[in-house]
């Protein structure tokens, strides 16, 4: 019996070749209790909840929203399993702002998190010897999703020394007519890129040539603080369809309140006929879906934030970003190809030829752990051998010592010239 | 391009072969409106949803505990994605409470609402080939996520005559090494059975002679108001390991926080195995799951709502149920082989004999809707044609006068003598 149960559980899950972030990071806070020196703080850069630091507020008003509508009594109940009318109508105009067309309610799906959408959007792609196009360095919950939903992943490389773009060429030279989707992340993590207008335009065009539909990740949409303004892909959806998620967790700072949304961005009508749009839906049937009440908040929320609280947290995330680059200019192991644009985290390769006792990214992740109490997370998580991702969405003071503790770190451990 | 999207999602989906309540009965709903008498007012006993109902109020001790932490600040952050610990926490003591061992928090993974914890069921234990028993009547959402993850349905009759309890001769004929579970729904959607210690013991005892685990869907756990008392099958987990499923949705009239559990009872440590766990641990790392802030309510939810809410839920369950029986005897047209013992729904059969030019169940359900503005589920979305769910969690008033009106409709279209 163990062994039915056991073997069913198991079957045709490659549970070694998926690292999830999550994992990777509690094993360093262990190793930080380990020999814990009882002076130094722990100092987290290594996972993006910027609810973590008080340098990052939500807003009151939101918060409101959600409390009125939880006690109004009318939300108690089920919601339609595609989402609350009045969110899924606010979400597509709040989308449509953006936009060369109008999105309609229709179009809109509200998830439990970006997270969510993203597991729908590789199960609805799902078929015997499907493959998706997925960025190195990316987000490994594709990963993960195209593990259970048995969708073979292939890598595309994000260059550095062009401030992350997508490998057009490699794009080409991977698809074939089993590639389902092309995967972007933009606002980019973990690499904070923000892509320009016309760099979407090639992936879009690119991705027409191939036969393969756009999925954008836009978690971090419009948290942009550098020279590119944030384009939503969507602006692209004549070109070739595209599935657009979202969320209010990253630009509302309420990632614990897992409203996300799964969105077809598609003029000429490709996701309307009848039968994607009953497959969806009766997808939808399985989800369960957020709170009706925290539904129902989405309206107010969308546009009664007011301007100043966005404009606050960009000013807050470029602080940061700046805080972290200059930094590391200051620490020789380490470098950055480019300055962050956007989202909350950027990629530092290492110089292992500058430290004398570190094997690689993992290597200086848990022993930075252990020495410094300072969690940074390896490469390796996301793709990239002997690269670290930094999250900068902290407190700038919390983020200055965990950077000095680096360069204390790097010192000790620097090659004997 | 358009046929490839459109091929790709379509793929491996028979779409027509799974009926949705909510699909049936909104199509009831539009019905009503193309012939709408205007003195009729909609009268719905279609849907399992008793926050519709003013006679089903919930607990202003959950509403408070669930403001309170989104008022606090602490919860704006993700949670674990299998829950946050105090919830599991919270959740496995109080199913052990009425269980011969003691559940750990490890145990206990929170869903959005029961429906994602059948998917998660469903999803995990699917391998080509493999087959599950489910109950007919039934919850279609089964069928639903056994079509998306290419499980094989076999279904298994409930006894009407033996108060809807299970076939175990045809259990035992139907499974076979591939079959993955058996799918128990107590307290019975849509049947209103309870079952006794008895007969799950005997359910227990052949699950673990076919080499097969129980799910137990218990969202309807407690709501049990007739002679047999409310036993959870995890009661047998030292015969046969159960997976465990269940909600605040019910106990507690709050479908709309879609909160909800998928618990291992399994004191023999089936589920206990590192890969095991691993594997459910990483599937739960696509799901999204329910607020942080709502997950950080349920220890206060489930200690501090009084016993008395709980008591008035049931007394009143046990009052609109004898309406409604009361009801159906005085329509010749209709019968019930026994009173519901539980949960929110009962199974009524159509006698077609009696009626002059009704066709079937669905033909009964629409004229119905037209001429009355009175929606009740036609049994065929459930499994059982020729048989009609009435759902009794209604106010008494619409409950008798959406009786009156079946009466109505039936002398209308009585057979002539």
């Amino acid at each position: 019996m163990e062994s039915v149960v056991v073997g069913t559980m198991n079957h045709e899950y490659k549970a070694t070749s998926t690292i999830t972030i999550k994992g990777i990071l509690s094993l360093l806070v262990e190793s930080v209790g380990e020999n814990k020196d009882e002076s130094k703080s722990v100092i987290s850069l290594g996972m993006g909840d910027p609810t973590l630091s008080t340098f990052f507020p939500n807003t009151k008003v939101a918060e409101e929203a959600v409390a009125d509508a939880l006690h109004s009594g009318n939300f108690h109940g089920y919601a339609p399993t595609a989402g609350l009318l009045q969110a899924r109508n606010a979400i597509a105009k709040y989308l449509s702002n953006e936009l060369p067309y109008e999105l309609s309610s229709d179009d809109v799906f509200i998830t439990c998190g970006c997270t969510q959408a993203i597991d729908v959007s590789v199960a609805l792609l799902a078929r015997p010897g499907a493959n998706i196009l997925l960025p190195r360095p990316g987000f490994p919950i594709y990963e993960l999703c195209a593990a259970f939903r048995q969708v073979e992943v292939r890598h595309y490389d994000l260059l550095p020394e062009k401030g992350w773009e997508v490998d057009l060429d490699a794009i080409e030279a991977l698809a074939d007519q089993n590639t389902v989707a092309l995967v972007i992340i933009n606002p980019g993590n973990p690499c904070g890129n923000v892509y320009t207008y016309h760099h979407l335009e090639k992936i879009a065009k690119t991705a027409k040539r191939l036969g393969t539909i756009v999925i954008a990740d836009e978690v971090y949409g419009h948290l942009a603080f550098g020279d590119n303004p944030f384009v939503p892909m969507g602006v692209f959806g004549s070109i070739v369809p595209v599935l657009t998620l979202g969320s209010l967790s990253k630009r509302w700072i309420v990632p614990g309140w897992r409203l996300g949304w799964f969105v077809t961005n598609d003029p000429s009508g490709t996701f309307r006929k009848p039968k994607v749009v009953e497959r969806i839906k009766k997808y939808f049937d399985l989800l369960g879906g957020p709170a009706t009440f925290i539904q129902a908040a989405v309206p107010r929320i969308i546009t009664q934030t007011e301007e100043v609280f966005f404009r606050k947290t960009i000013d807050n995330l470029r602080h940061t970003a700046d805080i972290c680059c200059q930094e590391i200019e200051d620490i020789p192991c380490i470098s950055s190809p480019c300055k962050p644009q956007g989202s909350m985290a950027m990629m530092v390769e290492l110089n292992l030829s500058l430290l004398e006792d570190i094997s690689d990214d993992i290597d200086f992740c848990f022993k930075l752990a252990k020495e410094e109490s300072v969690i940074i997370l390896p490469g390796t998580a996301v793709g990239l051998k002997d690269w670290i991702r930094i999250t900068f969405a902290a407190d700038p003071s919390a983020l200055r010592e965990g950077m000095q503790r680096i360069k204390s770190f790097y010192q000790r451990h620097a090659t004997k010239q």
